[in-house]
């Protein structure tokens, strides 16, 4: 690849040894793995290893791992599934403002039944305060609680163990938004009542994600179906997805320290050699509670979707806003919600680094945008 | 592979051509669709063209089609999204009582807001008669119809044009489940207000599924996210898994008529033979209308299960109930609705036939079969 990919939080490319482990599956092992024979015996082994596997990567002894489509599938069914649960009950659903759209819009599905959404909002550095919840649950008749592990934008992570101590003593459900941070943080399913992942988010493939959620917790179903993931969520398995989420999640944790501090040093040296270029910059969200890949800069004065077309121009792929969200060319609601105002959002650019980024690149990229944007400001 | 295969309608091989056709979107063009730089629109533009693709391999301009993880995905989302949409207004399910799980438990998790599920019964062949589902509709307050198009146990083809009539005539949204009729008969969507597919069921990838909608039709989310799907279902699009579908489906349709006649002849060529060697066996479910792939065969005096396990150990394939409700050991709830006993239901193996067997294959399978038998049998 000739491009610089700076986009690794809207999707990362298929590790090979990934792809390599999927294979057998979109290949001879093609049995449904709920087939008693032995060509779906396979099949089901290899689901169930491949479950194993994920649940004590995250430390999911404590509850149930359900294999999904994807973050958005799991996110919607933890929220619709606990409502389902709570309905004629409890009618409140608490949420940050910089969910992921799959929540916020999941709330506003549930509205047809009558719940109620409150959010929220992040102080100016995108961090949700646990004390903001508090006050929340407070109020009473919560049936829910989701606060993202780490913003899908900012990359700014949350207080989340603060946060779901505050709901056990509520007793609500927490759930955690988990997409961003898998692969990338070390993961323990403790801090939360459940979470979501996303295999295509960690160099696995895409149309596969997880939902765990802890024993005992209420949970109605969202895809209904036959037997499979214990009754709790129909269709044919996707046994090259799930084998590939799996291996991707194992190489994922396995190399995550050394590749935390050396995509976070990739990001630093960009940011650096960004900021030694350019007036009127500045990084966005916290700088500390961040994961190690994100920069979200904003450039005074620029349109950030032009940057974007013009660094794509010059090869190198970034984003405004998040993918979910950029069909909308509308100023991106996590922004707003920290407080900017809608020509300070509409003047970011998200630059998310990954194992396919080196300094060299860094640098590069650096010097591109840095051109980039003073073109564009007439400089 | 040397196993005979004869299990098609729990999954299929993916078929070499598909694979070819999905590769790159599991390598270099690892773009999110959603991503507005080049990498992205280039996978844009592949969902596109998939969709254009399959809409019209079904007829499907009268409405609109999105691309949903599975066969049961796409059933529990129009079930639940109609019922969503009726919500305080109708409150009825009728459904008949040989739809596929994922429509049952839809209706099942639907009870929780107080939706109220009727079934209509086939008669002994199977078949589901358009007065039984007239006589539901005029006891009134029905939000959804579902009737699949043929059955997945026993392939029988339902009369789904004149239930569709009635359903018109009665104002309620009829649902049609096409997941084994799809790329087996031709399908025209004007039969229905919405239908749902399956890319495994038809040598595609497992992992992707749609739902077309017909225009106008009120349907609220269930996998709710981004602009994904025309804001109607979230999650990053699996590209390589939709490509996959549109380029299986368009290879099912393009040699259909020629591959629906040779696989009849296999199978029957398959009954023949097994017909000619043992006494007290009987096709289960009408012959005439019924899937070119399909016998469901009932063995007196034996039980489906043995027969199923014993024939794995000689490498065939074949299947007791669907692989959906294989899990539980139970009767099929599909025999029984035709009025069979417990005991006759528990009797039936179910063999489906599909591009890679051959007439040379049929005979060696009803062999083993016929062998198996008498030997559980004592004969």
């Amino acid at each position: 690849m000739n491009n610089i990919y700076l986009d690794h939080a809207a999707t990362t490319p298929l590790d090979g040894r990934v792809f390599a482990a999927m294979r057998p599956y979109l290949g001879p092992q093609f049995g449904n793995a709920d087939s008693r024979y032995s060509l779906g015996r396979s099949a089901s082994l290899a689901v169930l290893s491949s479950r194993d596997k994920i649940a004590s990567l995250i430390g999911g002894s404590g509850g149930s791992l359900y294999f999904t489509s994807c973050g958005s599938e799991s996110n919607s069914w933890a929220l619709k599934g606990v409502c389902a649960a709570n309905f004629g009950k409890k009618n409140k659903i608490i949420l940050s403002a910089v969910e992921h759209p799959s929540l916020l819009r999941a709330a506003e599905d549930m509205a047809a039944f009558g719940f109620k959404t409150e959010l929220v909002f992040p102080d100016s550095s995108g961090i949700v305060r646990p004390e903001a919840v508090e006050r929340a649950l407070n109020r009473g008749g919560a049936a829910f609680v989701g606060v993202m592990y780490a913003n899908n934008e900012t990359g700014v992570i949350q207080p989340v163990d603060d946060i779901c101590r505050l709901c056990r003593t509520a007793g609500t459900f927490f759930f955690c938004d988990c997409v961003q941070a898998a692969g990338a943080v070390p993961l323990r399913c403790g801090f939360a009542d459940g979470i979501s992942l996303s295999a295509h988010k960690f160099y696995g493939p895409k149309g596969v994600g997880a939902l765990w959620i802890r024993r005992g917790a209420k949970l109605g179903r969202l895809v209904s179906g036959g037997q499979q993931e214990s009754g709790m969520r129909g269709g044919t398995s996707n046994v090259a997805g799930i084998v590939g989420m799996a291996e991707a999640l194992s190489l994922a944790c396995e190399g995550m320290e050394a590749e935390s501090i050396r995509v976070a040093k990739v990001r630093d040296v960009f940011l650096n050699e960004l900021f030694s270029r350019l007036k009127d910059v500045r990084l966005v969200g916290d700088r500390a509670s961040r994961l190690p890949s994100n920069a979200n800069v904003m450039f005074g004065g620029c349109r950030g979707e032009e940057i974007m077309m013009s660094l794509d121009g010059r090869g190198v792929c970034v984003s405004t806003g998040s993918a979910c969200s950029s069909g909308a060319s509308k100023p991106s609601g996590v922004l707003l919600a920290m407080g900017l105002s809608e020509e300070e959002a509409a003047s970011c650019v998200r630059f998310t680094f990954g194992r396919d980024n080196d300094e060299e690149q860094a640098v590069r990229a650096a010097l591109l945008t840095a051109e980039t944007v003073a073109a564009l400001r007439g400089e």
